[in-house]
């Protein structure tokens, strides 16, 4: 059974809090970002995505551009990522000012594509001659792939070819290296393997498949691969270590991985590939690699906001129950990696585990990822700031009390957009008898196998979700694992429904009303007493929100207060709040000491009730003291 | 009033546990050390000091012995140490064998003095032309003061003046450099100018005073001094940063400083000088900048076991509250110095608050600094370790759960060795009229004032301290900060005595026997809740020592102990003690959790007895769990 994405002829136009998100970046982000990759505006560091590859088209007309690169070895990969996110805002809702706007960057990209299909701005402008010789590097299979995502969306988008096309031709360049002419290899950063899927579900080109499935099976074989890629030229981007094989996952066949390690964005891309292709071609011993680093993460790596890769150190994966809070790296773009390997393990296998997962990373950390004006945002995302410490000493550099802009480094920023504006392939699926309802999202939704209804919720903030059928069949709606009790009414009467594997299934009716109640009741969360930084602690979450405290509502100083045992909490209106949320109002005390460093008095403690808020909002009230694990008085 | 050590004819004959300290340094360290010294142990990373000096002695009598320098630039200052400890030990107990010994190796120092006084086998060996050029890194200062440090204990211990003659004639090179011919500069690690007040003190010569006070009041006067001497070089040893100026102490004259940074044994060392020289000047601003920084490393910047230097980045000083446990780097050295700084800061002004840090030091980190045995060391001292992280993990690597044998980079040992060698220095002081007891120390004490008496007490495991009066006078006894309540006996008769800066001043007759005893009770620390990584969390205390839980004594498994509130605790036997020592049993709970990384259930929990250890003998059975701050249940 599988549960494909709506990639064909469904449609989710959404409202409600989904809606306002889709707004948002449709209204800002996007708008936002096209003016970076032109350089267009004052004040935020170049990106030079867009002249990167006017220079490129120069380079192939034979005129002297060798200066014309500037960015980073994949900076192409931005144009991508903004096309994917402003073809899915196109497909969410038409809009002629900016198709009018793609398709010239379509032709730009277009006129930077090699007589051979060749297309990488980086080696076009820099060096052609060594095109291929830095897989571990250059990043050129990643750039490719993410302009292939790109394509991809902007055909199912507006129908258009071009950028298909031009794609299909750089893939033909492609294989031709790595398949026909037998050149050895895979990517230093996975990531077109699972583009390579995407175009070839749409073109039924073959050739994706086989060169996807040639990256996947050779990876990790010949270990010495990139030791040996290393030796044979004489260049180097930044240096990288070619024989740290965990770190850029290839220290064994991927067959026989069972630990999540090295640089998590590469990973769950990775991930993502492998579940997707062993889907496609029911390899089962595939499948099996993936649960087990399924479960390698969930279980063992993953915040409770849905971060992985607690490391600075390569933005990496650490060692198991590894887990801190303050100097989390926690990257949003591994979350939303997270997020794409996770729906791809959802269409092997319908199971709430995976969507519970997604639910967590998207809610939490993914939104955290933006500042809720859409215009700055976070890459690492901690779950502990204290001002003069975070983002100020060594230790702590990376994980900023504030949002940052755009970076030279553009990575997150237009894959939030992506994710965002994609919301409805992730919250629905089908397969040719049932629809699936994998994650909450308001809105009309029409499938391909012709179900169709309008979905009315409140959601995260409103527990209960009415579907109005309109077209009827079986509705499959995943059940959360926070959610101990549900209630489920059909037409205003109850029905008793077993849960299979998270989801409540339910035959509905032209005309009926479903509506599934879910558990609105605020949630202490405790971890395991493995993880070394959390014993003692306690997070509070609602549905699908983790909740943290922030200075702006506490008096400015979070470290003192302790949330008391078993402490009640209740929902509350707090003016202070930065958009529409709903805040926690909770027990608490408040800790006050002697001014020494230590001391044998307990400090005095003082009855509060503390405020909390969703973590997704932190951080747009200025720099202010945030965390998420409180102690326990 | 100055409470001058006993560096003339006074004398401390240890007994009890710092005698057996002292008996471990002598029969084990001193001799261990010594073979490594001479490159005679074969699984133990070559040292070559003694080598170095042959090779320099050689390369003056014109051989060709360019490649005969082995080691750290900074090699000789381990030769300086171990002397040092050694003639400390000989000042304790006569030896003939280990004086021969000591006598052979000046010997062979003697012969590497270049003809116009200079000593530094790095530059005599590997190029005479580079002398003086970089000051930043090349440890030229350095290792004389460590040099004239040792000759100045050698002479006292024995009276031969050999190296004391040596040192001076290198004290007059550099005199001769720096103020005759007066060339910019002063150390990029601060300890000649300690050591140049010791040996000030020892011969009277001005010199040594004059050249103290000009590197003490030059630096940080240009700013750019490090950064001009790097530009005239072309030449490096490790490529430090020459405008970290906070990093070296060079970022402000010494006498504006108010806030301790960078390297932490750099900051102490200066910081030692900086006191002292003040006492010996009458200098009071200088001594009120020594008080500020002082109170800025006491009150905001110190682990509870005395470890400063909170930062693996630089091994310094982190910023205010920034005490993380696991990743604490707390070098052995740094409170060795620490140590000093209280010492001089003492002598300036008899307060407890000097003598209790002091302490706090010694029993806690400096001892838990060297293995039981006497054979391996710790540079890095965590009050947290997780085996699988600690040592391991990028953010972890330099936190070791074990203590390694003797590096490369050897300071701490020889360190630990002379400070225990010469403990008699710290623990008691004396002026015209008075002796002071700063430490509890058992054994025999003469001073140069006249005043004897024997010392009894099972102390820092025994609370009683008996000083039998031989030859009377005012005795000054520090009554310790933690000792809330404190009873003293003349004669078995209750004294009623004012404390004035935590010390009792009790005038005594020949034969009297006075007792004073000290609380002996268990106490929970706290720290205060700007300590964001401590915060809920408690730390148990007896006497000076600061008490951890291992895994060895609780099930292997720390982590899941919360300490009840207000818990009972009680001294207990406890057979799997490595050593002497005192076990606490306190009233914990053992909490249980689902196997899942996240859970809405509270772990279940159980009664049970926790068992403390001093932390100073933590990791001497093996890999295990370690926690000094535990939660509180």
């Amino acid at each position: 059974m599988k549960q494909q994405n709506m990639i064909k002829n469904g449609s989710y136009k959404a409202d409600g809090f989904i809606g306002a998100y889709q707004k948002l970046v449709k209204e800002v982000v996007i708008p936002y970002q096209y003016s970076v990759l032109n350089d267009e505006l004052p004040d935020v560091e170049k990106s030079h995505v867009i002249d990167n590859f006017r220079n490129a088209a120069a380079a192939i007309r034979g005129e002297d551009v060798k200066d014309g690169f500037y960015g980073m070895v994949f900076q192409d990969s931005d144009a991508g990522k903004w096309i994917e996110a402003a073809a899915y805002s196109l497909q969410n809702c038409p809009d002629k000012e900016l198709e009018k706007t793609v398709d010239e960057f379509i032709d730009i990209i277009a006129d930077a594509q090699d007589e051979d299909g060749y297309l990488n701005t980086y080696f076009t402008i820099k060096d052609r001659e060594k095109r291929w010789t830095n897989l571990l590097e250059a990043h050129e299979l990643y750039c490719a792939g993410h302009l292939i995502e790109g394509a991809c969306a902007y055909y199912e988008a507006t129908g258009k070819r071009k950028f298909l096309d031009v794609m299909l031709k750089n893939v033909k360049h492609i294989y031709k290296h790595f398949v026909t002419d037998n050149n050895e290899g895979f990517p230093g950063h996975p990531e077109i393997e699972l583009a390579l899927l995407k175009l070839y579900r749409i073109t039924g080109d073959k050739d994706c498949l086989e060169l996807c499935k040639k990256f996947i099976d050779t990876r990790g074989v010949n270990t010495d691969f990139y030791k040996q890629e290393k030796e044979k030229r004489d260049w180097t981007v930044w240096g990288n270590n070619a024989e740290d094989n965990y770190y850029q996952q290839s220290n064994a066949p991927v067959r026989n991985l069972d630990k999540a390690t090295g640089h998590a964005v590469r990973a769950v891309y990775l991930y993502t590939a492998m579940a997707d292709l062993s889907g496609e071609t029911d390899d089962e011993e595939l499948f099996a690699a993936c649960e087990r680093l399924w479960q390698d993460i969930t279980e063992r790596k993953m915040y409770i906001t849905g971060a992985i890769g607690s490391t600075v150190h390569g933005e990496a994966f650490s060692t198991d129950y590894d887990l801190p809070s303050d100097t989390a790296y926690a990257e949003t773009c591994a979350s939303i990696g997270l997020t794409f390997f996770a729906a791809r393990m959802l269409e092997k296998e319908v199971d709430g585990r995976y969507s519970d997962v997604m639910e967590r990373a998207f809610y939490n950390t993914v939104l955290a990822g933006m500042q809720l004006d859409g215009k700055r945002f976070f890459y690492v995302n901690p779950l502990e700031v204290v001002p003069g410490i975070s983002g100020v000493i060594a230790t702590h550099w990376h994980a900023r009390p504030q949002r940052p802009g755009w970076y030279g480094c553009a990575c997150c920023p237009p894959n939030v957009a992506r994710l965002i504006t994609s919301f409805g392939k992730y919250a629905y699926g089908e397969n040719e008898s049932t629809a699936f309802c994998h994650l909450f999202a308001g809105g009309r939704v029409e499938f391909s196998n012709g179900m169709k209804f309008t979905c009315e919720t409140r959601y995260p903030y409103g527990f209960a979700i009415t579907y109005k059928i309109e077209k009827g069949g079986r509705l499959a709606v995943r059940i959360p694992s926070w959610s101990e009790s549900y209630l489920v009414l059909l037409n205003k009467k109850p029905v008793r429904t077993e849960k299979i594997k998270g989801y409540v299934y339910i035959d509905v009716a032209d005309g009926d009303t479903l509506i599934i109640t879910l558990d609105d009741s605020i949630r202490t969360n405790y971890a395991s007493t493995r993880v070394h930084d959390l014993t003692g602690k306690v997070a509070l979450s609602r549905g699908p929100l983790v909740y943290c405290f922030e200075g702006a509502d506490n008096d400015n100083d979070v470290l003192s207060i302790a949330l008391k045992k078993r402490c009640r909490a209740m929902v509350t209106e707090n003016g202070n709040l930065p958009c529409e949320s709903i805040a926690i109002g909770v027990e608490a005390v408040r800790k006050t000491d002697s001014d020494s460093l230590y001391s044998f008095e307990p400090p005095t403690e003082e009855e509060i009730t503390a405020v909390a808020v969703p973590y997704y909002i932190w951080g747009n009230r200025g720099e202010n003291q945030m965390r998420v694990w409180m102690d326990e008085a």
